[in-house]
């Protein structure tokens, strides 16, 4: 149904922030119309006697965030495991653990991210799981907008070792079936360099081109993972990738944190979309990715979270947070990584790198309505000052009110319309409890 | 009024964290008794017909957070000139202003501050600002806990230079003035070696000794302030402020970030008490403190905000999120920082450092009642698993829903009891525009 946001105060990107007031009319699944005329809202409201009146006051109108980089169905090892090394965590505690979930799990364990996703603001995420076909039903059910991996790979873990085989042919059949869905955009999940050898990337990237679609992969996230490809391939993972026409399509890095020069020259060189997950980073001490430098250069950079049992929760409000500060810091200055350039990153940047390139992450006519009001009534918002700043720096994931996706409500005034929150708690609850956690 | 909270589930400090379930009882300011018979519950609430009931169900009471230090006033310098040098920031942006707040404005803007610090979860704080008595003033109002700093000495602003005469006497007076409130803790100001010279620095120490009381200085925040010490007296700070008797007081040392070994070395020799700000030094630059080695050490670490102009936001949890993550990964050891200490920083060590060690900080019998409740059923925090990584990594401000300060309820059910948070808004926003921020 369409929508009017009356008395809007929407956030433009601009250095330091901007605002514009005016009022926002949503038809079908875009923004149709943005107007300071009163006469024109009424006419609006008088030609659209179904429309739905939401009021803009002490509220901003906000890009929803892309988390461009989630495990969905990972919520129930949320706290599971913390303070530990990261092979210790992932081979003795995450993996033997993960095997347990089952379809079902998966579906409830997905929705309950989404919810949390959609309640600070996220509107649209890429996901890397397996159980394919419960992600679909969960995204469905929340009305999110997603980019997600069918895997050309089956593995299978033995007693701690794993088995992969080609699943293309299935792979290709799942695309079919799911990629008219204008909400999901299929890409092609390739792990890591560490997970494959040079035959399976072959078969992902000749699956990639086959469906004329981009590849989702684990990137030069810690330093084992350079050091053990340049023993086995005397090149570093990102040479070895694009040897093998992986930047042939177009690619979502995740991390990039081990990176030298000619590296991220390669990422230029290459478009890649990069997926900074500073949280995950550095509690797991994989280091922090040169992302300013990359920002200098002109690489895409986006915003994730990393799954929930790394991070430990899907607050893009804490990414863009700690990315500004860590990254001032790290360059030893206060003035990289303003304020405003994250805010970009977690949504402009964020639709480029997942497929909706210049489609959404601007309150702009034309664009997609991928919206979040955010309430800067708090305390902790006062006084705004400058806007940008005050988004990032002082802005906490409930402040958000109310999430449009696609031109649909899912989120009004904290309330989840699509999603049946105390059920999808209770079932991940379940989970936790069965698996043992 | 006395209290109970009914089948309340407790939060220990412990490797992981304990919960118990139990009946808290409050009686004045302590809290009296922790037992699980609900027999023993009844007659309490016989025997006490005036009893605040408060339910436990789906919280979890952990002690108050103390905020080490910060600047409380400073709130309505919020994402005022962010993104830019220390110095600029300072003397350009902050200082000018500053002139120009009133002592009335002082009480608001302060006020503002307590009650962003009691949503999420604050019982105590340490306070260093002028307007001595503005201060005294909010703070009696809001009904939190301080660590209140006298100044010994006066300094004007005077285009853009400094002077500063000894306050000695003045400061005497205000101390034997407010010295007998339970809740106010008063210190000497000894704002930074970089401020004030020798003399000024005996001044504060002979106040100190007369007063029978502790300093509350920012210690070895940059690397300028240690090159320029030793410059000057070829000494560093620690030294200089050892050999010149500050260390004989008890002492709350901000920051600390620029320290080697011997630096360490004398916090522990001299019982320094640090006070962390993570969020204020990577935003500043001012670059990471070497916490785990302190900690190490024995050093007592307790966690801060620093003020609003540099943070910006009041948010306890953000803070030991930030403190966790970022030092394991500088420490490249996920082990270090386990969430429980973080808690343990953010408590019990908050109160040690603030001049009430060993009566608050844990929930148990005899101690100072300064408690949070915080809700355990929202979807971030669902499933708990491991219940000191879910209080750190993916809690949020506002989970906390009811805050108990020397026994009595400041907030319930996230309703501030003793400010009017709309009035006080206003009055910030007020003032914000007066100084044309």
């Amino acid at each position: 149904m369409p929508i009017v946001i009356k008395d809007a105060c929407i956030y433009k990107h601009a250095p330091g922030g901007a605002l514009v007031n005016a009022n926002i009319f949503i038809k079908g699944n875009k923004i149709h119309r943005i107007t300071d005329d009163q006469d024109e809202v009424k006419r609006f409201i008088d030609e659209n006697p179904e429309v739905e009146i939401i009021s803009g006051k002490n509220r901003i109108v906000l890009p929803g965030f892309v988390n461009a980089h989630t495990h969905s169905p990972m919520s129930v090892f949320r706290n599971y495991a913390s303070d530990r090394s990261l092979h210790d965590w992932l081979f003795n505690m995450i993996i033997p653990k993960e095997q347990l979930l089952t379809e079902e799990d998966a579906y409830w364990t997905s929705l309950a991210s989404q919810a949390e996703m959609i309640r600070s603001g996220t509107c649209a995420f890429a996901d890397m799981y397996f159980h394919f076909e419960s992600l679909v039903r969960a995204v469905r059910e929340s009305g999110m907008r997603v980019n997600l991996s069918v895997m050309p790979l089956a593995n299978k873990w033995v007693d701690g070792k794993r088995q992969t085989v080609s699943n293309a042919q299935e792979a290709i059949s799942l695309y079919k079936k799911y990629n008219d869905d204008e909400m999901i955009k299929l890409y092609s999940e390739l792990h890591s360099i560490y997970l494959y050898d040079i035959d399976m990337i072959h078969v992902n990237v000749e699956v990639a081109k086959e469906l004329n679609t981009g590849i989702h992969i684990h990137l030069h996230e810690t330093e084992k993972e350079v050091n053990d490809c340049l023993k086995e391939y005397n090149k570093r993972p990102i040479e070895l990738l694009r040897e093998n026409g992986v930047f042939t399509r177009p690619v979502i890095a995740a991390h990039c944190v081990v990176m030298n020069d000619d590296d991220i020259e390669i990422l230029k060189e290459e478009n890649i979309n990069v997926c900074e997950n500073i949280s995950s980073n550095l509690k797991l001490v994989s280091g922090i990715p040169r992302i300013p430098e990359m920002l200098e250069k002109g690489v895409n950079v986006a915003l994730g979270t990393d799954g929930c049992a790394s991070n430990n929760n899907l607050n893009m409000f804490e990414e863009m947070h700690i990315s500004a500060i860590v990254h001032k810091n790290q360059m030893k200055d206060p003035t990289v990584m303003p304020a405003h350039k994250l805010i970009e990153m977690a949504t402009k940047n964020g639709y480029d790198a997942v497929g909706f390139k210049d489609r959404a992450g601007d309150v702009a006519e034309g664009m997609l309505a991928d919206l979040m009001m955010v309430d800067i009534s708090s305390l902790h918002c006062t006084p705004i000052n400058e806007v940008a700043a005050c988004i990032v720096y002082s802005m906490q994931a409930s402040d958000v009110d109310t999430v449009i996706i696609n031109g649909r409500t899912v989120m009004k005034n904290k309330e989840l319309v699509t999603i049946d929150e105390e059920l999808v708690k209770h079932k991940v609850r379940t989970v936790a409890k069965r698996l043992g956690l």
